[in-house]
C-alpha cells in the first residue's frame, strides 16, 4: 500500500485534502484555510465518504471560528453554532457530518469559563483527536470484519469506502486490507458505482496502490456475476445506520442486498459507531440528498448522453432494510441481528 | 415520433443504417455496399437490437452473394454458407442473428433447379421480407403488449427495444409506443443501461422524438425506485429465448427480474418468434459475449476512468431464469407461465 498516503491533514494551520475528483488520473492535493472553500470541498466530492466527512467538517469548525472576534464565551458559541449549521447545510444524508460537528460543538460547550483563545485550542485539539479515532477506529473494524472472510474470499464491494472514505485505512476495504494483512487472499469485484465512479475511480485506484486481486464491473453485471456463483460475499459501508439497523448507503447499495439475499450471499456492512444515529426508528425518515442531472446525463460535465429536455432522477444513496443485512462490523465488534438489540448494546446510554 | 425513421433500409443497391454510436448527438447515417463493412457494423455496434441485428444480417448475406461468381446451384450454395457463417461470427448471443442468417440459407436451398441470377433475385425479396415482417411484427407485440398496461403506469425499461432495435417500431418501447397510440398515459423510467449506456443515448432519444414522459436513472437506482413504490412495471427485449422460458437479454435484466420480483412488481419480456431457439432446453447454454474492458474502463475510448492493470468482466448479456418472468409478449400473442408449455404452442412444429 502507498506509505503514508492521508486524505485529510492538518498541516501549517491548513486542511490538506486529496481531490478525489481528480483520481484516478492524478493525485492532487489540495489545500483549504477558509470554511467556504471546505464547504465546497465536501458538496463538489473532493473529499467524500461519511468518515472522511465527518473528520474534515470537525476541522471545518475550527477554520470557520478561528479568526472569531468574539470576546466572550456567548458570543463564541454563536460563532462555534454558525460555523457547524453552514457545515451541515453541505450534504444531508451521512450521519459522521453531524457527528464531527456536534462534537465540536460540545467540545466548546464543555470549555464554558474559558478564554476565546483556550476554547480555540481546545477545539483544534478536538478536531485533531477525531482525526486519530478514526485511524484507530478503522483498524478495529479491519480486525473484527477479518473474522468474517477466509482465504479464496470473492468478495463484492461498491462505491469507495477505503483510506479515501477515511483518514487512511478504510472501514469496509478496511476489512479487506486486514484480510490482507493477515494473509488471506481474496478476489475483490468492484462495483464502478455510477454515476459518479467511486467504485471505478477510486477503489480499483486503492486496490491496485494495494497490490489486491481486483476486477472492475458495471453495476448492472452483479446479479449475473452473484448467478453464475462468483461472488462468496458482499460487503458495504454506510452513510448512516438507524436504531433497527436500516442502512443508508451510496446509491446501488439496496439492490446489492436484495440480489445478494436472493442468492443466499452474506452481506455485510462496516462502518463506525460515529455513522449510527440512534435517533431515528428506522430508516423511513433518513433524508436522501438528491444531486443534479448533470452527474448522470454529462459525463463528467464533458459529453452529453442522453436526450435533451429528458427528465432525470438522481438520488445519491438509498436505504437497505436491516432484514437484509447479515451483519454489522464496527470498532466495537461484529453487531448481528436482531440489530435493535445489538445496536442498543454498544450505546448503553441511549 | 419522427416520421419515417427507418433503422435499416434498402436504398440504391446499398443498406442504409442508422449509425448508433453515434446517437444522441448527431442523426447519421452510413451506407454499406459489402459484406465486410456490414460485419463491422454488427460489431461495434453501429446496428444493434436482436431484430435489427436478424434483419441486417439477412440483406447482409445478399451483400456477401450478390457478386458471385458462381454458375451452379452447389457452388452459389456454397457462396451462400460462407456469407452467412462469415455474418454468424459478429456477435454470439442474439438469436435472431442465426434466424436471420438461417432463414437466407433456407430460401436459397429452396430455389435449386432456379439460375444463380434468379436465386439472387430471391435472396433480395427475402431479405426485404425479413425487414417488412419485421414491423408488422413488431406492431402486432405492441398491440398484444399494450393490453398488459392502463394509463397512469410508470413503466420501467433497459436497454434499446424501440425503433433502433428493429426496423421502425420496437418490441418493448413498441409495446409502449402503442398504449400512446391508443391514448394511455404512461410515465417511463429508462436505466441508463452501462457499460455503453442504449438506454441513455438511444431510449432517451426515442421517448423524447415520441413525446413520451420519460425519465433516465442510472442501472443502480431500480431498486431504491422500486422500494419508493415509484415502478408499476417493469419490460425488457431480449437476445435469445430457450424452450422453458429462459431469456438472454442485455447485461442487467435479469437484476431488475431479481428485483421486480422481490418488491412484487410484474416483469415482461417482449420479443418477436424470431428470438426464440426452442432447440436449447434452458437458458444455461446461451454463449453469453464478453465485451472489451475499454467499454468500461475507458468513457466511450477518451478518459481513462479506473486504475491501470487493473482486471475487468464485461459480459454483454445476462440470463434471466423463467421463474422470475410474468409474461412473454410476441406477436403471436401473450405467454403465461408455464413457459415451456405456452411456448411449444406457439412452435407446433418443433
Amino acid at each position: 500500500m502507498k506509505k503514508n498516503l492521508r486524505t485529510i491533514a492538518w498541516q501549517n494551520n491548513a486542511i490538506r485534502l486529496i481531490d478525489q475528483t481528480r483520481l484516478p488520473g492524478e493525485l492532487v492535493y489540495c489545500t483549504i484555510t477558509d470554511i467556504r472553500r471546505l464547504w465546497q470541498a465536501i458538496k463538489e466530492l473532493k473529499v467524500r465518504g461519511a468518515p472522511a466527512i465527518g473528520a474534515a467538517a470537525a476541522l471545518g469548525v475550527y477554520l470557520g471560528v478561528r479568526g472569531s472576534k468574539a470576546q466572550d464565551y456567548a458570543a463564541f458559541m454563536r460563532d462555534v453554532s454558525a460555523a457547524a449549521a453552514y457545515l451541515a447545510s453541505a450534504r444531508p444524508t451521512a450521519r459522521n457530518l453531524f457527528w464531527g460537528l456536534e462534537r465540536m460543538s460540545a467540545k466548546a460547550a464543555s470549555c464554558k469559563g474559558e478564554s476565546v483563545a483556550q476554547i480555540k485550542k481546545a477545539l483544534l485539539k478536538e478536531a485533531l483527536l477525531v482525526i486519530e479515532e478514526d485511524r484507530s477506529c478503522c483498524r478495529s473494524i479491519g480486525r473484527h470484519g477479518s473474522a468474517l472472510f477466509k482465504s479464496g474470499d470473492r468478495v463484492l464491494t461498491v462505491c469507495n469506502t477505503g483510506i479515501l472514505a477515511t483518514i487512511d485505512y478504510g472501514t469496509a476495504l478496511g476489512v479487506l486490507y486486514r484480510c490482507k494483512e493477515e494473509g488471506k487472499k481474496l478476489k475483490v469485484f468492484a462495483c464502478e458505482t455510477r454515476p459518479l465512479l467511486q467504485g471505478a475511480r477510486l477503489t480499483t485506484w486503492e486496490l491496485s496502490q494495494a497490490g489486491m486481486d481486483a476486477t472492475l464491473i458495471c453495476d448492472n453485471m452483479a446479479a449475473a456475476l452473484m448467478a453464475r456463483g462468483m461472488i462468496d460475499k458482499v460487503i458495504a459501508g454506510a452513510d448512516r445506520i438507524a436504531a433497527n439497523g436500516d442502512t443508508a448507503n451510496k446509491i446501488g447499495t439496496y439492490s446489492l442486498a436484495v440480489l445478494a439475499a436472493y442468492h443466499r450471499i452474506p452481506f455485510y456492512i462496516a462502518a463506525p459507531l460515529s455513522t449510527f444515529d440512534t435517533s431515528i426508528a428506522d430508516g423511513s425518515s433518513i433524508v436522501i440528498e438528491q444531486r443534479p442531472a448533470a452527474e448522470i446525463t454529462t459525463l463528467f460535465y464533458r459529453k452529453k448522453m442522453c436526450a435533451d429536455r429528458i427528465k432525470v432522477y438522481n438520488p445519491a444513496f438509498d436505504v437497505t432494510d436491516h432484514r437484509l443485512i447479515s451483519a454489522i462490523i464496527t470498532e466495537k465488534g461484529v453487531l448481528r441481528p436482531p440489530f435493535r438489540t445489538s445496536i442498543r448494546r454498544v450505546f448503553p446510554g441511549r
